[in-house]
């Protein structure tokens, strides 16, 4: 039996496990996000524990961005422009191969979700499937014909820009882009309040869905993908995902003619909480391409 | 020597042309887009006259659309929801296999030019790259990974909802998606004059610019291609290009690094105005996956 190392690493916390060749979640720990030192050292405390008892193969990194990914940069395998403090150009993946001597195959944790996804989810046998992350932040990765799309960078699709009537959006990069509308922090930011206390009949889910709705809609006309995957702390809003769907028909208005209902479109996770957690289990076994040994 | 015939279907003309293997120009003419019967009879009767002389290995159909892509459905092949008239539902790639008694390999007409332009063109050696036509309508393509991407259909991304300043768009499905904006005919309605003869210092350039740099700001962050090729009537304004990598950079803000310049990025064809004919022409040579024979 082969056993690896699986990261989510995320901008609260780090999701850690050991996980066996057949999906069998051995042990898992949730490490806070604080500062890169202390964060790090306590996620190579709880491998180097386990490595005392199993072999590890190697370590999959499923890791919040934006991420260099540019094999020919020195910055390979870094986090890169974060506003996060102390985490920006932090070298999270030579650091965990150098300390734990794995190899650590890595990524975006929603390239890694959308991979667990379309191994062992919701996405599976997709020619084209998106993974949405709504939470904190606002983010997405795609598969494309079997793989992990990667252009210059991977995805950054949370900065679209929508048309909306919020007159000012809380992306301090772009206003309002899709992040700086309907990310958790942003809707805190214009409701006054945290998107879980906000209650199931106030209008700010209404325009939520709206906004999502567009951002999907986009999707679906750029990339016509078999699936879009919505998932994250925001979506955990019992009605959003069906307010949502009901939307990108309005806007759809009958243009496209997909062979496929929009409820078996636009869905939820198929693995729940763990896309990202066996995405990077995928990236420990291979099924990415981006490694340091 | 092997000859291939070669199709790029547009809604106002069909550029039909014979081309050899080492892409020479045999012979090529300009048929006129009227009602099909008519249309396929001329374009039959210049293919029939050369196979008199060449033996055709080939046809690529590189088809204004939407167009049918999938091979389980008895309309394979066809051209769907045009509101062209007579084109609805018209079996264009089985009428011209069988009566030019060859294997035809089709897909849309901006499908068709990104392959062409990844061959041969702008787009060469790119992971990710789209190709975006600018004219009566507004269409893109994609290549990722060495295909052209297909999910539940091909793109339409010239549908794609943008934030714009402009009380109402033309696009009869959706209003302001960015073909309702920006394509010649839009502009002609927006303006109340064909774009054609807006004169270089019209207001009219601005905004465009502006619109087309949403839209590829829009591409940049959800596929971060290395190419967005930016082809077709409209964008022969010569200060188009420049003032819409302007504004992308506007936009952008500084946000990711892409490790390229914004103008080395996006870019005008690499063939210029035969990214089509020769997208038909890799079509036909079975560089692209559909086909009717």
């Amino acid at each position: 039996m082969n056993y690896y190392a699986a990261i989510e690493a995320g901008g609260t916390k780090f999701n850690c496990a050991l996980i066996s060749q057949d999906k069998q979640i051995i042990k898992q720990t949730r490490i806070p996000t604080t500062i890169p030192e202390q964060t790090l050292d306590r996620v190579i405390e709880f491998f180097k524990e386990l490595q005392k008892q199993y072999t590890i193969s190697s370590l999959g990194l499923a890791c919040f961005g934006p991420i260099n990914l540019d094999s020919s940069s020195i910055q390979y395998g870094n986090i890169t422009t974060t506003p996060k403090p102390g985490w920006a150009d932090f070298p999270i993946s030579r650091q965990l191969a150098k300390q734990l001597n794995l190899p650590v195959f890595f990524d975006s944790d929603v390239n890694g979700a959308i991979l667990g996804e379309y191994l062992w989810g919701a996405a599976k046998h997709s020619k084209v499937a998106v993974y949405v992350t709504i939470g904190t932040g606002f983010g997405g990765g795609i598969i494309a014909n079997g793989q992990i799309l990667h252009g210059l960078h991977h995805p950054e699709m949370g900065h679209m820009l929508i048309p909306t009537t919020i007159e000012q959006g809380h992306c301090p990069f772009h206003g309002s882009c899709i992040e700086g509308l309907a990310s958790g922090t942003s809707m805190a930011k214009i409701w006054q309040e945290p998107a879980e206390k906000l209650i199931d009949r106030h209008p700010a889910w209404q325009l939520q869905s709206e906004h999502i709705a567009r951002f999907c809609y986009n999707l679906l006309v750029t990339l016509a993908p078999e699936k879009i995957i919505l998932g994250g702390g925001v979506m955990q809003n019992p009605a959003l995902l069906n307010m949502t769907i009901e939307n990108v028909q309005k806007i759809m208005a009958g243009y496209l003619t997909l062979g496929k209902s929009m409820n078996e479109i636009i869905v939820e996770p198929g693995l729940a909480q763990l896309s990202g957690l066996f995405g990077a289990l995928a990236l420990a076994q291979g099924k990415g391409s981006h490694s340091i040994c």
